[in-house]
């Protein structure tokens, strides 16, 4: 493996927590390779302060300029050519990485990925899939945000994707597909989920049919399928609701010293249930349908969750995600 | 006032549950009246088993027939000329009851609620409004299911439909209007919402901009707008995460004795949380812009949810909603 390229400014806690994560991440990893991407001086300031050894596994790439949340579209279009999304996104595309990390703006990695990495052959629209965690392990949504309107085409594409991906990244043995709708009859949904019910129904195998918003928590299907704009509002609102319940849990706990005792009885269930809820568990989300990994990772990321992030790269590129979905795309001569 | 219709064919647990809630709401309310619609000797036996008093408030009005939760479009559109939904629905159209509420089928309410009652003058299309329980009391969805597919003029009108409503039954006064959404900016969204924005930025004067999905249940705006299909999934999704997450903490509850002695400890915050989160405590969903009330409850509806039901359709038809929302829309001018 050449290696992973990291985007040392991305997320809110950047750089340090994630030059904290890098540390953890190559202590964690013997054969992990790293490429930092970030302002040079920048960069080696933080690994002196973090302290980060395995030095023989890091490579410094310098790129002097970094997009932030607040960026317009345009400046991480056009603009920012010397950004640390560009460039790392450029060691992939030419061969120098064999993957991209990044806990920055979504909309500018999904952006540059599709401009500099490109589209596989076939693949229409790429689409960024998130999992979700449930009562049953994980849901993954495709698409979770990159494609705000799509057509059926672009809905089946993203069926493949996803099975691919839970087939050999989570490695689930057949995994089942849903849309996201509002009823469970074919007849229930808009006008694009009627149109991907039909589609669905000839052209993915696993199939189970519509997904409502109240069953997608028990896991009723592996890849839950829609827009971008759907499956972002999914996840959105699952986490916000979580969330929410935690806090007021967590308040319910501090009220007073009975309280208290009683979350130490509850603390192995709470724990537990946090651990699933917690994003930092699990590595990010990754873009299906371009040529080569790119992951981006929760805005909110500290070390740990940066190092979760790294390490999913790391294990999506050993499964050569992109490759298989290039293979599936071929063979399925999906007439789109 | 001239009485409320009553479907007593319609939910999970009709006609038993819906004939108890029958019985309370009119001790509840002494200046309720009630017609009661269903297939007229099951109506009789079953007021007798609850053993109903007040029958001098109580009128029975014969259909024989009714919708199930497993009727097609065609059934309860066409078809079944005499069910409790359509002979329901009639009473208010011909001036007999002020409104009517059901805990049936919610496609055959609205479809039949559109074709007998008929939308407002100028309104495109009526849209179903239910209150969502929040950190901060209330937030209305317009549209939660009623209209799949929409234009933005159709967002505008949900919009002040939700408004009325809001200041009106719920006695929020300037509730702020938000619009469902993936990132706060006005570029975020779909081409549906983009223009929304643009639109409301012009004509809706408490418009506060995009909600995330994760932003929803804080009661980040009072009322929340969108397509029916996105209003619908973030509802039900909400509901559904919630209801996991409390039976989560119930199996932890009940794991031992220490445990349990936790849950008592804790009860009054998570009876404080499941009173929040019950849907049978505030009333059902309202389609909004149809001349006269139609109130549609739960599927899962018990005799607490039906009379309260009964109660804020008694409630709507007081505060004259539908009236109040004509007014609106005349005075508004919305050019659409």
């Amino acid at each position: 493996m050449k290696g992973i390229a990291l985007d040392i400014m991305g997320g809110d806690h950047a750089p340090d927590e994630v030059i904290k994560g890098v540390k953890e991440a190559l202590e964690e990893s013997s054969s992990l390779k790293l490429f930092l991407v970030g302002p040079e001086k920048l960069v080696q300031k933080g690994i002196e302060k973090v302290g980060v050894r395995n030095l023989d596994r890091v490579e410094i790439v310098d790129a002097p300029e970094f997009v932030t949340m607040k960026d317009s579209l345009f400046n991480y279009w056009r603009g920012k050519q010397k950004s640390t999304i560009k460039v790392g996104l450029q060691l992939v595309k030419e061969g120098i990485t064999d993957g991209f990390f990044s806990a920055g703006n979504t909309g500018a990695v999904m952006v540059n990925a599709r401009l500099i990495l490109e589209p596989l052959e076939g693949v229409e629209r790429p689409a960024l899939a998130v999992l979700l965690p449930t009562d049953k392990g994980f849901s993954l949504i495709v698409d979770a945000g990159a494609n705000s309107d799509c057509r059926p085409t672009n809905l089946l594409q993203f069926a493949h994707m996803g099975t691919v991906f839970m087939e050999e990244f989570v490695e689930k043995k057949n995994p089942t597909v849903g849309l996201i709708s509002i009823g469970e009859e074919d007849s229930k949904g808009n006008r694009l989920t009627k149109e991907s019910f039909r589609l669905f129904s000839q052209k993915v195998p696993n199939f189970v049919g519509n997904i409502e918003g109240n069953r997608i928590i028990y896991g009723s299907a592996d890849i839950l399928v829609s827009d971008g704009f759907t499956g972002n509002v999914t996840l959105k609102v699952a986490e916000g609701v979580a969330e929410n319940l935690l806090l007021y849990f967590r308040n319910a706990f501090m009220k007073n010293l009975l309280t208290k005792l009683a979350a130490l009885v509850l603390s192995r269930s709470v724990k537990k249930l946090k651990k699933r809820l917690d994003y930092s568990e699990y590595g990010g989300a990754i873009l299906l349908g371009v040529k080569g990994i790119a992951v981006i990772g929760h805005g909110r990321s500290k070390a740990k969750a940066i190092k979760n992030g790294i390490l999913a790269t790391k294990g999506m590129v050993e499964k050569s995600i992109h490759l298989k979905i290039q293979e599936r795309m071929g063979e399925l001569n999906l007439d789109v």
